[in-house]
């Protein structure tokens, strides 16, 4: 995982790997994940300011010891310029390392593509540098895991929707769908109770917290507390398939 | 992983395992569902009538010497008579291993709730077993992340489809969608490609067959050859989001 000498003597820059890490349980990590922060140099990751890594507390018990960390300081805010001048400053460290030769595992939480901060630094880097990315179990299927709740079989649809939309567009599209992720749902619980009490549906609704993780919680909406973390979900299934 | 005996002496019923092996890489399967495999007893997967079994094959490096594999043949057919037969017997004949108090590690392809035969079995046994579903990565992020194509950030909504819906449903719900995934396209590829040429969207398709195996396919819709397998899939993106 080092960089290698290319066929005119030339020092070749050094692969970007996005490494997804699944929903937060160590042993969710696949085995190619495992493999390459086991075998790394240089680690990257996001880490909100002043706070642990999420990331990282996933990956510990894989990193080698000695191995170089790039954290990028994420500012509290959710402006966007302040998430833009962090993300500028890590791809140019990251940068660094590949173009003298070394590769660079970057680690995300859940899966690069879907939802992941690692979106901002393939944008940055990907023109210039080679990037492989490995996905992760998404916490969508471990949130359904988890909850018991098949999600989607033969012809079905499924919509993942952030919390942050607005109430009436929430409505119209959990209405229209058949199975329905809804991420993000923190402080949007409330309107997101509303909904699908306006539609009838609080029933089939449940309510997942910290998946796959210690402090994990499970429950039918109408008994999920007032307050919800970021890391929480709800999923809303209506049963259209009658799967025997 | 067999069976225990309980506080007044009985044999405990084993447990059924419903694993995710992700979309085809065999390093793509999690710790956790290799520790699982590793360790069983007794195996159980589907395989198509006269065919060699997907799910297997993901696994095959993992199966110890001796375990006890349950087949479960499935008709080549659209019908669903037929399937619903070979999941009973498939039941019956798990929970016989179970009520013998030995665990059954059930081998499913990417993920045992999204569009996994799993459901099948889970609608039949997990009302008299205990239950454990351990998630995989979906083929979804499997074909973003090796089309290099990031699908969702921030307040995007992702819709997944299957390329089996009426050709006036598909043009609505992609017109209306963000991101779209859309799953089962086979047969159904050049009727995807009329509605994607009529939402002007072409261009922002790419074709994924078979990720992450050795014979992966990824290449810009326009380019996508005629025919199909059942294990394809288009992702749409609008780029609404600048990533920058």
């Amino acid at each position: 995982m080092s960089g290698s000498v290319g066929p005119e003597g030339v020092l070749m820059a050094g692969v970007l790997y996005g490494v997804g890490l699944g929903p937060g349980d160590p042993e969710l990590v696949t085995l190619k994940a495992a493999r390459l922060i086991g075998a790394a140099e240089v680690l990257a990751y996001p880490a909100l300011a002043g706070a642990a890594s999420f990331a990282r507390s996933i990956a510990a018990g894989l990193i080698p010891a000695g191995a170089e960390e790039i954290v990028m300081e994420m500012p509290m805010t959710e402006a966007r310029g302040p998430a833009q001048v962090a993300y500028d400053a890590g791809a140019a460290r990251i940068a660094a390392v590949l173009e003298g030769g070394r590769d660079v595992v970057c680690l995300c939480e859940g899966d690069p593509f879907f939802y992941g901060s690692f979106m901002y630094l393939f944008a940055r880097l990907s023109e210039r540098f080679a990037v492989e990315v490995v996905p992760g179990v998404t916490s969508v299927t471990a949130c359904a895991a988890r909850a018991g709740v098949p999600l989607v079989a033969r012809n079905e649809r499924l919509e993942v929707l952030p919390g942050t939309l607005p109430e009436d567009e929430l409505a119209a599209r959990i209405g229209g769908a058949e199975a329905v992720a809804v991420m993000k749902v923190g402080r949007h619980l409330g309107k997101i109770r509303r909904v699908l009490a306006g539609l009838g549906l609080e029933g089939r609704a449940v309510y997942v917290e910290r998946a796959t993780l210690r402090e994990e919680v499970v429950l039918p909406l109408a008994q999920a507390p007032e307050a919800a973390p970021y890391f929480s979900m709800i999923l809303v299934t209506k049963g259209g398939d009658p799967w025997l």
